[in-house]
């Protein structure tokens, strides 16, 4: 065990609740929030988990429980994944050991956890339009609790955040944000707002004005004024206070009442602010500066590449990198796709709305620094833009996570789709993903799908990954989606030369007899795999790579629905509702319109349940669901048997 | 003709484009002005249209086209319904009088329609990220126009313009923001942010810090002070200009170089400005006070009311109210259930983005003034707010279109469905509305069926509207959406006793054969007449009102299913790729593995097809795309003959 945990977390282990914190003293605070420092960071060793965003905000969480009553006072956690103190301190110490494992503790807020999570969270920019209901609500329901918003400087470039900070200065209901300024989101942070932020830091400490005419006044003293001058330059002083004597003019003037920056790792100063604030009436922001990875050299250092980890050991010294899958992900094919064929078009830009790194982009950004736009968390603006882009004449490519886009679903169709403009969006993590509810990307074809004008595109595999990829760059008809798991590749060998295909057809990978699996994206290795078990059984299915799920290759499809003892089964790691397989049976609805006399074959839907699905890893997530291997082929065979 | 309409239009009727324009002279332009104020006045009051917003920017229009050479430069245009003058400068004058007609001139900016449309519009906050993305491209290519964005400050509130503001600020490209300052957006403007620009306004005539120093600074010229003093003054003065001599410091501090406020009337004071900001490198915004209404006295007085009209008699006092239609629309219908529900229930809370005329919300916030937030054109934060509201204890209805709904896809997924809050969705213009192909509200119906724990009705009249706004409001037990038409209400009759209803169960209109329409929401009214039509061709339907297109009436559904001789026809104003059509389908497919022995009924979908609708009255979007009673008659003649 490393010297960093050998201390012994005597406060920490006698800790039940928030309450019995309030009995410490401020110095025993600073203690506290050392070990549960180094409780993070053991826990994070072995299971893996945001580390770099929970180092960052001990002593704010600390003092947060330390002054406010939770759960009566609501503490609401912007994104969540930065709540692992929250978690330690409010009875859920025990279950670090089951972090984001399939029935364990959640990697994020979740309010079917505890009490003390007062809305549940997992994407940015939430956390301020929440505070502004619980406080109308409070106010309407003549409730007296506080509404305190933990939201940090990448969620507050969310416009959405933005909204609600304009609304909140005008309506001057009781909130209280803290805004946790680690000069990051996810990536590193862009924005004018940011680099606002960056200022209020840099000359907080300068003299001020006001110091300034301090002295003249000093000086002034010796000489017999006229009255009237006095009254002068006590008007200054008075307009200086009201127009610029605070770092924070920007949410001054937005009807925010601003304090700090305050050093958001010195326990007591935070203690102190948030004493001073919580009696206060009008809105309020605290400005706290921290630093991510606090207190883990490594992390410190790089916070981007500690913001999620997978379990590392905690003596070496480049642990993430060396215990990274060495399979590529599809990410990352998907990345050296558009920098290979981003070599070959130089009209080739990329778009990121504050997933570099998530979605592998970084290397893009490094390799075409004047071609690449990390916007920060702006799922809206990204889309939009990419719309402009296209529209002047540049191959936009968006990378952005499933349940990110639907953040930008009115730009989709209103900037891209009505004028039928050429953006390329490369979906990650499309599919059932780790982290939970909130991330499950199971509803980009059901909501792409509706759209007109719309290729939905999913690869079986890295090459057509790759090719599909160059194809829609070299199509520029229209938009096109090209959506992914987040998992390893399939058959992640390159080399082969860029191909042109015709994605809108389908392919056909194993002929088979009359029970026609078409397979959607990732599932048609799903669909192998079963193919193989049902083959032991002396079924023989028909393997289909369904690439398109929107336009589907009708050609094909008529020809399967029009032998009526075909069993065609569609997968899809996608909810059902809407989704791929709906898309076959409204073409065989019409079809049978075009063929009245003629009997079709049966169609049967599988894939994600109407459900929202809880986090674990994608293997356990697909068995549960119905949709390994083994379960399909079981299905598969009752259907046959039935037939 | 109104006297107002007496003077010659001698400028405007020879201008053929807006390079003409050029050589004329400033005076000039000021006549110019008033031709095009009194042409937009004419034409509106006879076709309807946007008349308040259109007559507020007709300086500004004919400043940029006067000062920038549009299609070189780019000229975007928020919303789009403010480009009335911009039209008629770029040679569509003579088209005035097919206005929002269908295959007329769109009531919005349309590319299609002329070049000189850079980008089209409907929705509003678009302009700030479109202009970023050609901006980028421009530099890209090392092209050298201008990018224009105009953008009123309602669509300033909207998050999407806000990060786009702080891109901008942070990537420091050329683009020019004209901000069109009226103070309103659709509804009176709210938010911290327009406090603020109406501080700015309200301050920028006083005497500035400066002037007070100045004056100082002369009075102590009397006295003999140390060099060392006059050096503090004077760094007061250079302090005090870099931190507040500007009356758009909130834009500065984020990076964009402020000019204004200026009188968007006064056409010199425009040019004058544009052509100083027209050589700048770097991101600007102009910000020019204007009145909407501007030279029309009753839109002056009302510029809500005059926002959009239906045509209206020009010699009228209070033309709009007296041309308004008698009969209910489904919005007034909704607005006053809410109203008279809020009596019962005083927890229930209404939300609204902007849209409180437009919905008929406003007699809502007049009748209870504290359970009503219009929080501008924020659709994401009004759904998360409204989780918030929800999570608190109360009974939040949020009131919103059907094409803004797609703003807030994600929080109603991440923040409404996830937690399974009673959060009641008044989905207005849900169908296919006279404005064209951005505010066709034809997605809903998919994007929210495919979302867990979701309830998504349709009633078929008024009755059945107010009883499911009750129904909803005492159900509590998850987030349900009611979708209904831009449309008069079918069976506006009032003073029954409020009735709670088994929503999830379909009504039997019609009992007849095995021809059996299962209509969804306002199409009810068109199936029944369908009946008629086929009743008179001695085919004798059955027709149902399905009103829940999730759940299902599974129970009926299944029993209609497993008659194998019944022809199912499903009827929804909505996209029929991913609709309620697809929701019979997938259940069906699904019943039939539980009999898998039996033979099953047959279905076919009617909806709107897979492309995007343009402009026109309801009636004719809907005949044209076979949604007339007419149509659906035929083509049900035709499957019974068939079959």
């Amino acid at each position: 065990m490393s010297t960093i945990l050998a201390a012994n977390n005597s406060f920490l282990e006698t800790l039940t609740g928030p309450a019995q914190l309030k009995h410490l003293q401020l110095n025993e605070l600073t203690q506290l929030s050392e070990e549960i420092r180094k409780e993070i960071i053991n826990n994070v060793s072995r299971t893996g988990g945001h580390l770099a965003s929970n180092l960052g905000i001990v002593e704010i969480t600390l003092g947060l429980h330390y002054v406010f009553n939770s759960p009566k006072d609501k503490i609401l956690w912007d994104v969540g994944h930065q709540a692992y103190a929250h978690k330690m301190l409010t009875g859920r110490r025990e279950s670090f050991a089951t972090l984001r494992q399939y029935k364990g503790l959640s990697g994020f807020i979740n309010p079917t956890e505890s009490e003390h999570d007062a809305f549940h969270a997992g994407h940015s920019s939430t956390a301020l339009s929440l505070a502004v209901g619980m406080a109308l609500a409070r106010d309407h329901l003549a409730q007296d609790h506080k509404v305190v918003a933990v939201i940090g400087d990448g969620g507050l470039t969310g416009g959405m955040a933005l909204e609600a900070i304009n609304h909140l200065g005008h309506i001057q209901t009781n909130v209280l944000i803290v805004l946790n300024d680690n000069e990051m989101s996810i990536s590193q942070n862009v924005g004018g707002f940011s680099q606002y932020m960056k200022r209020i830091k840099e000359t907080f400490f300068y003299k001020d004005i006001k110091q300034t005419l301090d002295q003249i006044e000093n000086q002034l003293d010796a000489f017999n004024l006229r009255p009237g001058l006095w009254e002068l330059i006590s008007s200054v002083k008075t307009q200086a206070k009201a127009r610029f004597d605070t770092p924070g003019i920007v949410f001054e003037k937005l009807g925010i009442n601003y304090t700090g920056p305050i050093d958001g790792h010195d326990i007591a100063a935070i203690v102190h602010a948030l004493r001073q604030l919580q009696g206060r009436q009008k809105p309020q922001i605290l400005h706290l500066i921290t630093q991510k990875g606090k207190g883990y050299a490594p992390a410190e250092q790089d916070a981007i590449k500690y913001h999620g980890v997978p379990a590392f050991c905690l003596e070496k010294i480049e642990p993430v990198e060396a215990l990274k899958p060495k399979a590529k992900t599809y990410s990352e094919v998907f990345a050296e796709a558009a920098i290979e064929i981003g070599k070959l078009e130089p009209l080739l830009v990329a778009i990121t709305p504050a997933t570099a790194e998530g979605s592998a982009m970084v290397k893009f950004g490094q390799t075409f620094p004047d071609r690449f736009f990390d916007v920060g968390i702006c799922e809206q603006h990204a889309v939009t833009m990419a719309a402009g882009l296209a529209k002047a004449g540049l191959v936009p490519i968006v990378s952005i996570y499933s349940t990110f886009l639907q953040r930008a679903m009115d730009q989709v169709i209103h900037d891209v789709a009505i004028p039928n403009l050429p953006v390329i969006f490369g979906v990650d993590r499309g599919g059932l993903v780790e982290d939970g509810e909130t991330h499950q990307g199971v509803f980009d074809i059901a909501h792409l799908r509706c759209i007109p004008n719309f290729t939905v595109l999913a690869p079986k595999d890295a090459t057509e990954l790759r090719n599909m990829v160059y194809t829609a760059v070299r199509y520029q008809r229209g938009p096109v989606a090209i959506r992914f798991p987040r998992d390893k590749a399939v058959d992640g060998n390159h080399g082969h030369p860029l191909e042109l295909i015709d994605c809108t057809k389908w392919e056909t990978i194993h002929h088979g007899n009359h029970i026609i699996i078409l397979a959607y994206g990732a599932m048609v290795d799903i669909a192998k795999q079963t193919c193989s078990l049902l083959q032991a059984k002396n079924i023989n299915p028909t393997i289909i790579n369904a690439r398109s799920c929107k336009p589907l290759d009708v050609v094909l499809l008529r020809e399967l629905l029009n032998t009526a003892t075909n069993q065609i089964v569609t997968l899809e790691e996608g909810c059902m509702t809407g989704g791929f397989g709906s898309a076959v049976l409204e073409f065989a609805a019409q079809e049978r319109l075009n063929h009245l006399q003629h009997k079709q074959a049966t169609i049967t839907l599988i894939g994600v349940p109407d459900r929202f699905i809880e986090h674990g890893s994608r293997k356990i997530l697909l068995d549960i669901n119905g949709l390994s291997p083994n379960d399909i082929a079981n299905f598969i065979l009752h259907l046959s048997t039935q037939a």
